[in-house]
């Protein structure tokens, strides 16, 4: 089995809307963890409100394929229209640890 | 004891300079892992070169306290002379998680 990838997610999201993304966030994670691949997930927020990034979302997939099947399975468009964030999504291996 | 802080940096690191980047922050943490409160770190490098963000650092800390201690012993400006990156830093706790 090749080693799980990292996805993280890193979100800006307009004042006060922080509770309306959770909930949508929280919406899309009922869905992706019942995929084929999925390991976990968690949504971080920052304890300083004034954070460039609000929130930060750290998962583990088993493979790249298992995560791309499941995030082409959301409707990525659908939820943007109801929170309008900025998401910087990628996927990344550990290379320094301690 | 309260609750370990999430300490994520999002670095932005111009093109070219990966290896630098990594030698540098690999020092940083020599000298952070043997402060007071520190818990683990891993630096997260994106599988795609092209990601906005190319370089994560994820951190616990027992405490805010305990980091900011650390971090006000880093050299920042040395560091980012050498290499000039963009960083986001910033505390976070977990809110969702499976």
């Amino acid at each position: 089995m090749t080693a799980p990838v990292v996805l993280i997610n890193v979100f800006s999201v307009p004042p006060h809307q922080e509770a309306a993304f959770i909930n949508l966030w929280t919406e899309a994670l009922e869905r992706s963890k019942n995929e084929p691949g999925f390991i976990d997930a968690k949504l971080h927020k920052s304890l300083d409100p004034n954070a460039r990034f609000e929130f930060i979302n750290i998962a583990h997939w088993e493979s790249e394929a298992a995560w791309q099947t499941a995030f082409d399975k959301l409707p990525g468009a659908a939820l943007t229209q109801q929170v309008p964030y900025e998401q910087n999504l990628a996927l990344y291996q550990v290379v320094v640890q301690s």
